[in-house]
């Protein structure tokens, strides 16, 4: 996995130097703790040097003043450098080129130049496509939709009718974009789902993680911001409004209608209520909830973990703190 | 997307009151607030209208009383105009007919009337649909699986053998039916799942969101009532039996062999138990969880959220809340 | 759907003694209340017996010590007995044998002996399968992938290129193993995903339930030790590890760079947040979750749940704890 370069490309690469022959090539990036045979490894300090060159890392980047036994490219920031080799090194996400045999694009859907089509994926009637669009095996990119430039979907990734990408969005695999809203009402005796026949936004370099859902609004569109990112198993139901550069961890879900202002950060398991206003800059911790508002730039969490025995006890005392409250008010009283 | 219809025969079908031309065509329902040209939108008062007006509808559905430049309807009522109107302008859930030759039907499946069945779906030995049923792409109708009427499996929907649907049954993208529950026995020092060889029945007029699980039980069926509504993402565990008319909201979960009445109620991120019993009308606030059994029209809630510096301060002080007990009752003594 | 046995065949596998005809046969086991006509039942006691008695089973299990009208076998431990027959009458997981024609495995893939592919399958370049799997329908073993012998995936599974799976690991419907980790960075004013250029170990015995998210490490491998057991839609982020026989229940996620020792239980819903280490044993009740490291063996909780009135007064008595900690030492002070 990953390809191949010369340790003086790789130098050349991060502005470093060269300690070593520059003709040795390096293929792949392993941790300093467990680097495979003929891969490049990064070491922040000497404690981790002495880790690389215990194992079987071919060549290793240091900060300038380590030296090293195996060859190596000194720099001055290796967390930059990191950084570097780790787009230098990621591999393309789909093996794919063109249209694949196995794809079913319906005649009326409109390709950009240079798209990807995996095995078994589907591109339904109407469907638009911009240019160098990915789209991985199985995937189905319903009726009507339209994507940007350069979207990326990996495998078995769902686009309902009609949802909307800007460019380089990126989805990964099982997220399901469009489903119905749940809307419901009573009628005669049984609930029933209200019908929503809106859809879904997702703007330029918005990022889906794995598993996750994004329902479909009512009326017009259920929409997140330019940059934001989902992590995987998370819920944005109908109507919601997200701006931009949200990050939103595992697990977070986001109920009917709320809005979520700007550069907003959610712990994983965080919940908010439906008809919720979050402002802009708003961190939420982990396992916290909302019912009401939050303010701009407010802090919340929420996360209770304690012995067990100590919970049981508080669990027990928690109901009686009005009691408790009123008699310390008496005693002062007294 | 969506149907077109003239705006007098929008007017008759509201039964409201026609004011302008009704040959116009409407395309198209959109929000009051961002209604698309040609679309048709609904203002529920004065406000509202305003909003339209400033827009780019071509119609407005306003109540008795309130008077628009645009072609407009008058109705009694604009609230249930509306869901009149979301049902008219719904989309088909799937733009397949019949068969498509890309899917994979075993001979000895039998298919009900006018079935459609969309591409890469598979249809697996023995299984057996009623009529109208709406199979979308790349969904799996395990091996006996046994489907009533009008059923309609989003893209992405596994039906594990020997699942047994409802009529009206509607399952959306990436739920997985009848997965194996998550019983575990050690042997040999090693964790062993216990094979669960029971199924799953979803009664009439189950709808399951997106990315659900609900997993087979160990003996017979895991059960869900008719009419009962999950959203995305929950999960009912193995042995369950829920009964009709019951909401679920996203991300809750029910652990195994717990039993829920009808009508219950519960938010998003609940958690149930295993072995628990949810009593008939109970009601569940967001994130809630419990570990005993609830009588039937219980409300329960569980959310915490507060300013950080708060929370900290009160996860200290809460385990010494029984050492607080005892030192008013002390001081109550003296 | 199950295979059918004599009863004699089953008193045989059982140890136990028959009593009635041997040559009758059963098809299926059913629950004691609820079995279905030819099936075969356990009864654990009289009561459960009768229950048999009054439905429509073929035969039934009994402890030594109680008879029947029904043809039965007599055994010493019934318990034992329910699951050598859920093991015996555990139904194929898949209705295939071979590689489906409608399966796309890529000319330069690697099968071993008696593998199967279901259709629709997809299983790209480089990837080297072990003896016996079996490849659901629509499953995607990414490129370069490495499967032991006797690894199951079930439909819609996703590996992504480079997951390395040991022997005897089963994947339920809808997981996605070796997603994208959850690394975030700000650069030119926006949101970008850090590369994660690792990938996933799942070691032997490994068990995923439905609509799971592992996420592949930044560099190196993410890695669920031995036997280890997920349920349903749980999350395990990039560059953790997890030991041996670990449980996690339902809906439970842990975030990035964390570490789980061995034979760690956590119930639903549980959250670990990221860089946390939980030692060997640890035991976490269902909604609880933890910022900091547990010792090994420890135990917590954290799910409450009150009537909604009490919750109401608790949660606006809560932030006023500390002041009533201070009143109740002026009060001791006086």
């Amino acid at each position: 996995m990953g390809a191949m370069y010369a340790l003086a490309e790789i130098a050349d690469r991060l502005g470093g130097e060269l300690h070593g022959p520059g003709e040795i090539r390096v293929g792949g990036l392993g941790p300093y703790d467990a680097a495979e045979a003929g891969q490049l490894a990064v070491a922040f300090d000497a404690k981790a040097l002495a880790r690389v060159e215990a194992g079987e890392a071919a060549a290793v980047v240091v900060p300038v003043g380590l030296d090293s036994e195996l060859p190596h490219v000194t720099v001055e920031d290796p967390k930059a450098a990191l950084h570097v080799l780790l787009s230098l090194f990621e591999p393309p996400p789909l093996p794919y080129a063109g249209v694949h045999a196995k794809a079913e694009v319906h005649p009326s859907a409109r390709l950009g130049t240079d798209c990807t089509v995996g095995p078994f994926a589907v591109v339904e009637e109407g469907a638009v496509l911009g240019d160098r669009c990915r789209i991985g095996p199985h995937s189905v990119v319903g009726a009507g939709a339209r994507l940007g430039d350069d979207v990326l979907l990996h495998a078995h990734v769902t686009l309902y009718a009609g949802v909307r990408l800007g460019s380089r969005v990126v989805i990964h695999s099982g997220s399901a974009i469009g489903g119905n809203g749940y809307g419901i009402t009573m009628r005669d005796g049984r609930l029933r789902r209200i019908p929503q026949i809106g859809s879904v936004v997702l703007e330029d370099d918005v990022e889906i993680g794995c598993n996750c859902c994004v329902d479909r609004s009512t009326l017009g569109f259920t929409r997140l911001g330019p940059g934001t990112k989902l992590d995987n198993l998370v819920q944005v139901a109908h109507n919601c409004r997200l701006g931009e550069n949200c990050i939103l961890a595992a697990q977070t879900g986001i109920a009917g209608s709320s809005t979520v202002g700007d550069n907003v950060v959610m712990g994983g398991q965080v919940g908010v209520a439906d008809h919720v206003r979050i402002g802009n800059g708003v961190q939420m911790g982990a396992q916290s909830g909302t019912t009401r508002d939050l303010p701009a730039g407010a802090e919340v969490t929420g996360t209770l973990a304690m012995p067990v025995k100590t919970f049981m006890q508080v669990q027990l005392l928690l109901p009686r703190l009005r009691e408790l409250f009123r008699r310390v008010d008496k005693l002062e009283g007294a």
